[in-house]
């Protein structure tokens, strides 16, 4: 008989949550118990679950008896809140904020990259952020076939990853716009930071606030974080973190220097093709290339664009997509679970 | 007494025709009489210009008689059916097309960056492209201090750029959007080209048609029209250029990597704040930075997040918005003319 497990979802009423529970509904993963939980503000809300009527129930420090897995989308601070206690009833916390992605304690896990670092967790593993596991997942087969020194990134990202607030304010000002009326923007880019201003029709340079080197973290999470599960210190890395006016799905503008020299467009193509988890979009001819539009509600990293350097023979462009809250964050933690299961570690 | 000049507008009921128009209202540009000239479609429409009717008529051969200068803005075919004809009756022609930009018989100028080039016009003086034009002006300065090895650029474009058609697709497209209603893409991202694709909500990776190389139009003019206007071939530069649904005002990320050591991001401050048309707005813990709804019905070029790449000692990243119907396109070319004038080369 094949072994099955009770899995936890705190932050089961937000954007990332909903989709957990959707893709838990959806895959085979083998479930013997889902306790949805959440802030006592959405507690006593009920939901379906294969078929049967489930509570979501306020997040408590004995919320993770007999869990097995919690997959944690909640906030940093809810995750640091309830850590110990998930751990200390046993269960694996799949951490899906910033709260412990850096803890060299901490694998922070894309299972098409690094899926072996999961055999040294001590109970917390993390789910990067969104907009580095879709640039890693697609670099990561040219990575092993001829190395890579260098990745500069522009991004270009959906608001749903700022939340339901973010969604609703992009929608609420854009009819506002459309219809000529006044708006106060209270919520991009950045909830909590001090000045917020139109998102609609508009491009924010701004993802999450600034650091004491003017990147903002959001661009040093996807610095820090691409080396830390490429797991090479020395890899260049820069980011510019950018949000426009796009529901679901993160885009990327990405620029590589591989490690040889003759390497060709056409093996990188070859590569993509053959990935886990990535499909390749590539034909100038018939304008077939990736867009969020067409990503949203999709599980898989799409690449196209693919365009040697004009200058320099080991450079290499191309444009990344796919939807932020499945692959950026409820997908990739769903796969940490079933890595997990794979491999025997839990 | 100052000499005035007899000016031709054509393609007037466009959408840089239109800020040409405004523009000419409110510049002290020396104006004797004003031709507003359009396809045959769209003659016949009365425009009150400095206080007086004007009635657009349909541009012809003979349309061009005793102008002084003539503002092209009608598409590329227009530009080339007329060129002949403007400059047999004597007018300078500052074509905004991309027709004649990399003729090398014609000067391609933004006036902050290369005015010495209008002394070499024979008839015809290219406005280059809105994306290139907002880059070079604002990297310029950088340019002549630091020198300037390589540019890498990912772009955010505003629709304006393709025309009213695809301002009107984007706001009834978003408008369906907000409303669950359907609809039918038929301008972007490119209203020639086999496919068409959502814009709204949405970012595509094609502005312009694809060249041989894969890389687009778009892309290859602001490789090529860069190199040109700073005059230098052995310039790197690459571009990713992408539509994003935003009405007016193209941001840029740009990385750039300078010819000297220890250049200081204080340094390029300094420069910028003191640059003629550009204006530094970059103060992270303010979250000062420039952004296209800010930008938008302003003339200058807009700088912020400036810092230092984390890998190359002469690497910069920075952010790069102007509105690219006013600074790129509709206001350069009264630049150019007004450069014209003040130079006595008209």
């Amino acid at each position: 008989m094949t072994k099955s497990y009770h899995v936890a979802v705190v932050g089961a009423t937000g954007a990332v949550g909903t989709q957990m529970i959707q893709l838990l509904e959806d895959v085979t993963f083998p479930i013997k118990e889902v306790s949805l939980l959440s802030s006592a503000r959405s507690a006593g809300k009920k939901l379906t679950f294969r078929g049967e009527e489930v509570v979501i129930k306020e997040a408590k420090p004995d919320s993770f008896k007999g869990v097995d897995i919690a997959l944690f989308s909640a906030g940093g601070s809810i995750s640091k809140q309830f850590a110990k206690d998930a751990v200390a009833h046993g269960a694996v916390m799949i951490d899906n904020t910033s709260a412990y992605r850096m803890d060299p304690e901490v694998p922070l896990v894309v299972p098409e990259v690094n899926p072996h670092a999961l055999r040294d967790h001590k109970g917390i593993i993390a789910n990067p952020n969104c907009s580095t596991i879709q640039m890693v997942a697609a670099l990561q087969p040219i990575r092993e076939a001829f190395g890579l020194d260098r990745i500069i990134v522009s991004t270009y990202q959906a608001v749903s990853g700022s939340g339901i607030q973010a969604i609703d304010e992009l929608q609420t000002q854009s009819q506002a716009i459309l219809s000529g009326e006044d708006f106060a923007p209270a919520v991009m880019p950045v909830k909590g930071d001090k000045r917020h201003f139109q998102i609609a029709f508009n491009a924010l340079p701004q993802i999450d606030v600034f650091t004491d080197n003017d990147y903002t973290y959001e661009e040093m999470k996807m610095v820090n974080e691409t080396k830390k599960i490429m797991e090479d210190e020395a890899m260049k890395v820069a980011a510019t973190c950018v949000r426009i006016p796009v529901v679901s799905g993160h885009s990327e503008s990405v620029y590589i220097e591989v490690d040889q020299d003759n390497v060709t467009v056409a093996q990188i193509k070859e590569l993509l093709e053959k990935a886990p988890g990535v499909v390749l979009q590539d034909d100038p001819a018939t304008q077939l290339y990736p867009h969020a539009a067409d990503a949203a509600g999709k599980k898989e990293v799409f690449v196209g664009r693919i365009r040697r350097d004009l200058d320099n023979p080991r450079g290499f462009h191309m444009w990344i997509v796919s939807d932020n809250l499945l692959k950026g964050a409820a997908w990739n933690s769903i796969q940490i679970a079933e890595s997990l299961v794979e491999q025997g570690i839990i």
